[in-house]
């Protein structure tokens, strides 16, 4: 109480403590993730990246928000940039790749850290109608195939 | 070309016939929609319903725009405004149910009408981690129990 030897012992009431925020800890990205895909871009809030599966164009996005899981849970102006981001996104991923159906999900069931899939599906693609999720054995792409599909993203997305 | 017999003829280029706009035509829920699914609410946007599989709490959001199967697709309005209802939807499911985690997807290969769900996960539950969509056999909700689920989530969503 008072001023006494406590007073740089206990934080003040709105001093964070590392770890204590999630948004103010360093964002690492989870190590699952970052083995199963490809950078594409750094957008504003998430790194933008595609999954190493050749049987459909995926992208993922991840905010750069440490600890974050749900979408529910980003603060406000977060979560808009997150929904600004997924559509220009999905739109660019439409554009580059000219698919018939878009899918976007955030699930997160394995990979807790927050990440929203936006996905290209065609009518004659390996598990068609069926969610890309839990379906078939991932098949990884060649690297020249895989470079032109990003760079045709990266083209698509805004400037 | 001045106001001769043509004028009560040809639209103004600003006056969309029915079928042009889909948004403008007549907004019908999609009849497998409707089978699988019970009425929670109405929203401003969206019909909010719940598919009767008592595997999971698995809600629904249908906006009320003809002819939308995209969510890039709806007018920027509609757009804020479906972003805005996943997410109070959201905070409500997890409210009423207290899940371990929310899966939010718009898929939609089956089924093009726009439909976006919301469901809540346990890590207990019939198919965890595996995505609700494919997996499993419904199961039917008793009715008392399917009407105190839609009662508890009624009573999480905002006045």
């Amino acid at each position: 109480m008072g001023c006494g030897t406590g007073y740089m012992i206990r934080p003040a009431a709105n001093v964070s403590l590392p770890g204590k925020r999630p948004d103010l800890a360093a964002f690492i990205l989870d190590a699952r993730l970052a083995a199963d895909s490809v950078a594409v871009q750094s957008l504003p809030l998430c790194d933008l990246r595609l999954m190493n599966d050749a049987r459909f164009p995926w992208l993922l996005l991840i905010p750069r928000r440490a600890g974050a899981s749900e979408i529910v849970d980003l603060q406000e102006a977060d979560r808009l940039m997150l929904f600004e981001e997924i559509t220009f996104v999905s739109i660019a991923l439409r554009t580059a790749t000219v698919c018939h159906k878009l899918n976007v999900a955030a699930i997160g069931n394995i990979v807790p850290q927050l990440h929203v899939h936006v996905v290209a599906r065609f009518r004659q693609d390996a598990v068609w109608p069926q969610p890309v999720w839990g379906f078939g054995e991932t098949v990884a792409y060649e690297e020249a195939a895989r470079d032109r599909l990003v760079a045709r993203i990266r083209a698509a997305l805004p400037a």
